[in-house]
C-alpha cells in the first residue's frame, strides 16, 4: 500500500543513523496530506539466555547502557542496526558478539515489531539466543555499557517495577517468558 | 546527565509531530560526538478491558489502523501524543475517547517505556482501562481505524504468531496479561 500511497517524498536530512523525509501521502479515503517519516534500516535485538530457557529461572544477560536520549543509563538487551544488505539473524549474531563478546549455538526468531509506527518505519527483529559461549566485548567508541547476568524472574520484576524502561527489552523478556515453554 | 552531556543543540527540522536536532554531546568518558535525536512530546497508550481483567479470558478492544510507515494496517491499542502541558493520564482518557468513543471508570498506570532510545526521547505511558462505557469514536481526519473486540487469549496468540506487529501494543497486552493478577 505504501508505494501507492506515496505521491512525493522529500529528503529533509540525511544522517548517520536515520534519515528524515517529508512525504506527500494519499490516505485510504483519497485525501492527501504531508507526513514526517524517519527512515531507519531496521534493527535486531537478542534475549541472551545463559542457561536453558525452559529450566527453572534461567539467567539472562542484560546491558546497562548509557543513552543520551534517556538522560542516563537503561537496562537493555543487546541490539543494533542492520548494515546494508545484512539479514536480521546475521545482525543479531554480530551485535551479540560486539556488545557482549558472546556467541550462540542457537539464534531463534521470536517476533518482529514496529518500534513506533506513527513516525518511523523502523522494525526490530527479536531473537532468543541459547548455547552461549562468553568472550570479550568490543563495543563501539560511542557505546558505554556494562554487562549484568540476572535471573529471568528478577528481570520480570524489574519490568513490573519500572526499572526496565526500554520497550524492546521489556517486550523481548516478556515474549520469551510467556512463550518459551511452547518452543 | 543529559543537561551536562549536551554541549550544543542544532534544530534541523521543526515538524508537525516531531522535531529533529543534531546535538554535540559529551560522552561518559569525556569524548565528544554528534548525535541525531528526534524530540518527541511523549505519548500515552491504553489497554482497554471490556470485562474484568482478572476474570477468565477478558475481552480487549483493539484498533486496526492504517499506518503509512508500515505500508498497511496494524493492530494497535488506542494511543496518541501528549498535548503541551497535558499529563499522561489525561492524554490516555482523551485518546481513548477520540479513537474508540469509550470512557473508563479506572485508568491504571502500567509502566512507561522509551520506544526506541537510540534516536528519540519519546516515552510512552501505558495504562490499563477498566469500567468501560462505549460511545461514538471521533478519529482525526488523518486517522483510519476500525474497532475489534478480541479475547485476551486470542490477542496473545496474535502476538506469538506475528499478527500483532506494533511494539507498544504487544508490550501493553503482555504486561497486562503477565501482571494483572497481582493488581
Amino acid at each position: 500500500m505504501s508505494d501507492d500511497a506515496r505521491i512525493k517524498s522529500t529528503r529533509i536530512h540525511t544522517g548517520r543513523v536515520i534519515n528524515l523525509d517529508v512525504d506527500l501521502v494519499r490516505y485510504p479515503n483519497g485525501a492527501t496530506g504531508e507526513l514526517e517519516i524517519i527512515r531507519h534500516p531496521g534493527a535486531s535485538a537478542i534475549v541472551p539466555f545463559l542457561s536453558d530457557p525452559a529450566g527453572a529461572d534461567p539467567q539472562v544477560l542484560l546491558l546497562k547502557q548509557y543513552r543520551y536520549a534517556a538522560s542516563g543509563t537503561l537496562y537493555e538487551i543487546p541490539a543494533g542496526r542492520l548494515e546494508p544488505g545484512e539479514l536480521p539473524e546475521a545482525c543479531a549474531r554480530r551485535e551479540l558478539l560486539e556488545e557482549t563478546g558472546c556467541t550462540a549455538t542457537s539464534m531463534t526468531p521470536l517476533t518482529s515489531m514496529f518500534t513506533t509506527p506513527g513516525f518511523t518505519d523502523e522494525r526490530i527483529h527479536l531473537f532468543l539466543a541459547t548455547g552461549i559461549t562468553r568472550g570479550e566485548a568490543r563495543p563501539e567508541a560511542d557505546e558505554f555499557m556494562e554487562l549484568e547476568s540476572i535471573p529471568l524472574s528478577k528481570a520480570l520484576q524489574m519490568i513490573e517495577r519500572g526499572e526496565i524502561q526500554d520497550a524492546k527489552t521489556a517486550l523481548g523478556l516478556l515474549f520469551a517468558a510467556g512463550f518459551r515453554s511452547g518452543r
